[in-house]
């Protein structure tokens, strides 16, 4: 492997994605993206073929520093297979092109997807929610300015509880609210119209990746005939699922779940605390996106259409 | 309506019941019972029919006391069913023996229907629990007594946490524990054998009333392939359900699921805390009781037998 | 098979029966009681065999004027199933006794079910109903009786619109209906709380004989999660079915179905019109009855306990 | 929004679309397109610019005559999504080609979509239908064509039994018939060996909007184990259901239901007399389109491939 | 525990079921009971409570002869539990009366049983068999002798390939037979109306024990819409399953699956060769006894009126 | 039809398909591939238009060699569809361009569907196999090459008992395997955490076209909560079903089932041998190709983009 001189700005980002300092999904993505447009316009290439070279290596340096990012590799996939021309000018213009799309984009997403979700609701509708999440939370707001009077039943969501986080914004967002233990779901399913999650990430498969409970609330919610919708902005289409790899479930530390003096006080048992589940696809009923509503088994198609096909990773050296 | 003398004993009883010294399902059914052999031994009837009206009167009284405890009349229709004889002197003898029966069967049923959820278990098992039910741990307790090995997944079983109380129970019984988040019920059916549940009370139509989030519970077991049963002894059979009557759903205090100064911060929202839900039948693949194991749509065969038809109150005035 | 004196009534009730001058299942049923009360006080039997076999020829008379009527050998069966005693006299009165409890059973069963059904009912409830049956709007009078706010969705049930005469009914009971046409039912069923059907009869496997499209509506109704009842009186168990008999579905005139112009502007096309279905108890929740609610697959034990063991015909030459 | 001159083709056709002189999805489409290609030979226009605003103009103009009309947004959509070119001339051609592509299209697509159909059809099959579509007649009268015997279950399909439409056409196409009242569904599932319905519209999750009943008959259909297909050419795919909407169910007059002089005699009652109901497509086995056959499920990606995302109007203003 | 002298025929009987001279369920339950006939007639009692015992005795001498026979204790139970009596005389003629009664009806039994499952079946029903039941097959021999037309699909039931003496009854009883592969099943239910298999016993929660692969026959058959029913005398209802006793498994021999040379060239890998699975009562529309036809969930109700709660071992010392 | 001289080697690849020569889903079609490629370099074409025809005319000769098998016409879609260009020259360079690239996915197509389905695999998985499937035993080895433990429940696969062949490959691949007859797959699928399979072709409605058993299978799979996927390569999908033309399953020869002289024994009765079945997508879970893995609902989208539309035959005349 060669070596190829990285612009500046790339490696800061680069050290600022591995730090954390960038952090967030759609903030990862942005960053990530526009690290390639500065790559592509200081890129001293006296090639095509260097110039490929030099934003393959600026999209393995960024890719590296966090491997378990679905929106990172996203990025820089959406960028790089949009990379074309036959002279280093023309491949530039293609990268920042792609860049600028797909930065808008990204501004776009979440309120166009809130479009996309608000449109399934009616006026008067209710909506049974798990933990939180602010692409979920759009379609509800949306839904309210667009003049839709929506209730929400709003799961508190063991262990971290985000159900609070949830509550709150929607009470702000003039929403009423009514909070319920994660086991009265089935309960109050009849009384909802719709159950709206978001997503963690979502599978090739069309399995949806979310906050764990999500995958029984989803069973039930078919039990009774109630719909239920993911809404997550396309950046969280994981492309490695596209070659059959599954997500892997972070386990969070015992005493989320548990006080540690109570925990005590019970003597030696053990604690398991998954942070997500995988709701199959037969389950939802549809995935809202920035690009519009699917089926989750037609995801799979916007996922290459965006991304290209799993295996081919962009980066690679040839 | 005439005055009958009741024997002191049965005021005290009664007393007791309606002040709640006198508390817990199978207390109460014992107390009750043993009120009315007092009465039967007391009663200074002249004729067959004082007799009968003044075990009636009995009754009557000790109904009043607390009309939502299930075992109650269950005790009560107990003995007045088998109350028989044309003397004063082959009533009473009938009535105690009534009692007499009722108790030995109620000193023995938790161990005899332990030993049949037992028998349902495999050596090398994992046993799935919601909420805390001492019926339920009988039979894995049995269980481990037959020389099984047993694991449990414990649910935590928001809001009040009851699956502590089960976890330590267990872990004393020498069960391995695995403690969960309720919303982690359908990731860990995978690994579970048996989903094990008790009851508040169980209707004529097979419904099982249990705390909340069984329902759900049950049809992610469904789902799962994972066969679930409920152990309960007889005493939880609901009578008044033969004739239609759905069991009213207690509403708990909302601090059971958010600390107040929490709910302050989130502002004007609703919560509601109901204690149980229904698990329709078609859920559940068995019943456990002292009697052996039943289908639940079959369990309504056995509320007659024991408790009489539900429109026929043995206490009634004639 | 020797030749018995049958009591005059009773010759003129098998006439009637007929004649279809008695008609209606309770009708029907509680005349056939009362000519074997008839039979028993004017049996001229000199032995108790002969008093039964008296007995056993009336029920044979009865019992030939109508095969396909489920109250009447219900109605025997009941009566001569608790015929006993070593003496003449005995019989007698075991006789009349049975056929004054019959028909005392008789005369409040519609309400004592409807009692039962309102029971599940709850106040606000919405009911859909198909086709017409006096048991099952006597549940939903019931309820408002009780005070209980009811609505109703009422099917208009093609070919005949008995939904109307279940609108009318309905709406003079005090109960706002909207009525719907039959391909309109799922999407009602979101609105409706329980669908309450009535039965033509009811098979010993649970199995529901009623207005054709009651099986489509119940697979509809458990899809969409909502319960659906039977309201039967017991006179409609049909006890040839603990044979294994299936019920014969009757096929109606074509000319119920479409107008003789206008088919004939069609031509040659074939046209059906079977009057009834079968819902297989996997898809009824609960069949409400006289005697209380039952889970459809425990019917069969109430059956055998009021009308016998399907295969002993009890009026058989023995 | 500056002015643009209209061809007076172009506002001719509008108000021939307007006055529903111009009517039925195909006539209406094919109108649409030819009004556009008319526009694109006669503008005037002096830049590409220009040129492309004059054909939004003309879009414009004729998608504000029946906002419902699903095949017009989609015969708009298509030809100005093929507009493409960096002349007049180019854009011009580009325009005329696709207009006649799209006439050809819609020209054959009937045809097509039938042999799709037939194809699915066996020697011998017995196909029930639903309602009266001619998409999904030719794909009947296409088996015949191939040499297939079919048969027919005809549901007469209420208020307005256009069954009998199709059960004259069946016959006429030598297909024998048998009539059926909507109720009968069930039971005639068992002597079905496809059930074959039309479209008013598709939607992007997969649903089908299709005449009340389709849905109730889909869950039937399902649990009976019968394969069911909707015909539908691609006109029907509801390009604003990729951004969420849902499609609105026409309320039809109550006199389709109930005579008015018989609802007086009920009383006060509400008749809801909706026109149509919502497929989910999990309940729905394929789709059969001039394009070929698809699962539900994937309908969103020929949505987007033939008409465009959803949100993107491409008529709209830049 | 006292020594009670046993009449020699107890003794002679409990060594021919002991060494399998005596075999098969019927021919096993018709000897205990006969040799319970013949201790009542030659136990030399003094006091009822000796005869008592000396029957009891003669019950666990036959008992222990073969634990896994089901038939056996069901034999003793019946017969026990109908011992009655104040008096020697009356305690023996109370045992003798059960003994002819329950040779009786086990002498009538599959007779009886075959016609309740041929009045299931309708003239031109094509029915689909697992292994070989001489109780299923006499339900379709009893059609046949009905006068109905039958047709048979006949599973070959490996390992053994019993569906080959199946194949050849049906065919010498005159029923068109076609044989599959057991894999073929799902295929060939498309042309099934019914589905008809026996059992090795059924369980009090409803499970059918039968041979291997009737549960997953009995999915697909609930899958593809076609009813199914077990025919089982109730010798084979398994007492010990009301204590919640699972039936244990019987595993065979590996070279019924492969042939010892195959198995030599594939090399290291192990065989199971389960004898039997539980189909659960979900899956099964109707159990065909000689008593009724039952739905699996109420055969509990059957078992505990005829041979009592199984708790309770009738034989044991009190 | 104009004659079009074809290369020598087309005419012999074409006989060597045709005597079964060459056989095998990838050797047909890359032989068939090799040839189109051999065609356009030796193609005498003196326009654009006559090379055209001349490709077109050799790949007819092809694809009537062997009418049914699917991989042939996918070979001929596939680079028909990619021949493209305005000269003779740049015609046959796509022609041999794409020829290039077919092959090369055909080559590694096996192992990289391997790897893909070796992913879906976790470590310490059971894998239950139906037949034998070179694509599917891909998986698992590449899932053991990956330093996964796996372990393989292995259905026989009755008649031919595949099961033999895929116990073998498995076990030399080090695999611990359990060889089980079909019957016993749902028993052991309490032990499986997956089921997978191979393809004859797959459809483009989604149904999986596998050895006779994978239907039945698939529905116990979903009712146990056991995944399901099928591995197959893109060249077994198959093209004609995009026009809804379903895939005709062969009859095998009787003897596969039933010996001779044992059949003779039994007498007149009929066999049938189907040697596929086909799985609908709402029982599959994915589908594993060299393209990654699919939902079996989106499967159609990559049989249109590889292979075209079904109707439109790229050798036919224009």
């Amino acid at each position: 492997m060669t070596d190829h001189r990285l612009a500046p700005d790339v490696e800061e980002t680069a050290a600022a994605i591995a730090s954390m300092e960038i952090r967030g999904a759609a903030t990862i993505a942005a960053g990530a993206a526009e690290a390639l447009a500065t790559q592509a316009r200081e890129a001293d290439a006296e090639s095509p073929e260097a110039f490929r070279a030099s934003m393959r290596a600026a999209a393995r340096r960024l890719r590296e520093t966090r491997p378990t990012a679905v929106s990172l590799p996203n990025a820089l996939r959406y960028v790089l297979r949009r990379m074309e021309g036959r002279s280093v000018e023309a491949l530039r213009e293609s990268v920042t092109d792609a860049v600028a799309a797909f930065v808008a984009q990204l501004d776009r997403a979440q309120e166009d997807l809130g479009q996309v979700g608000a449109n399934r609701l009616a006026d008067g509708d209710t909506v049974m929610t798990h933990c939180h999440s602010t692409d979920a939370l759009a379609c509800i707001e949306a839904a309210v300015d667009q003049g839709k009077h929506i209730e929400a039943i709003v799961k508190e969501t063991r262990p971290r509880n985000q159900g609070h986080i949830t509550a709150r914004q929607l009470r702000e967002a003039g929403v009423p609210v009514t909070l319920v233990v994660d086991s009265a779901a089935r309960r109050y399913l009849n009384e909802a119209d719709h159950v709206l999650v978001g997503a963690d990430s979502i599978a090739a498969d069309g399995g949806v990746i979310n906050k764990i409970g999500t995958s029984g609330l989803a069973v039930n919610a078919r039990e009774r005939g109630v719909p239920i919708m993911t809404a997550a902005q396309t950046i969280k289409l994981h492309p490695e699922t596209l070659t059959g790899h599954t997500v892997e479930i972070e386990m969070r530390a015992e005493d989320e779940v548990i006080a540690p003096e109570t925990r005590e006080e019970i003597g030696e048992i053990a604690v398991e605390n998954p942070a997500f589940d995988v709701t199959p696809p037969r389950y939802m009923d549809a995935i809202v996106t920035e690009h519009g509503q699917f089926p989750p088994e037609s995801i799979v198609t916007l996922m290459r259409e965006l991304f290209g096909e799993g295996a081919a990773e962009p980066w690679a050296e040839p």
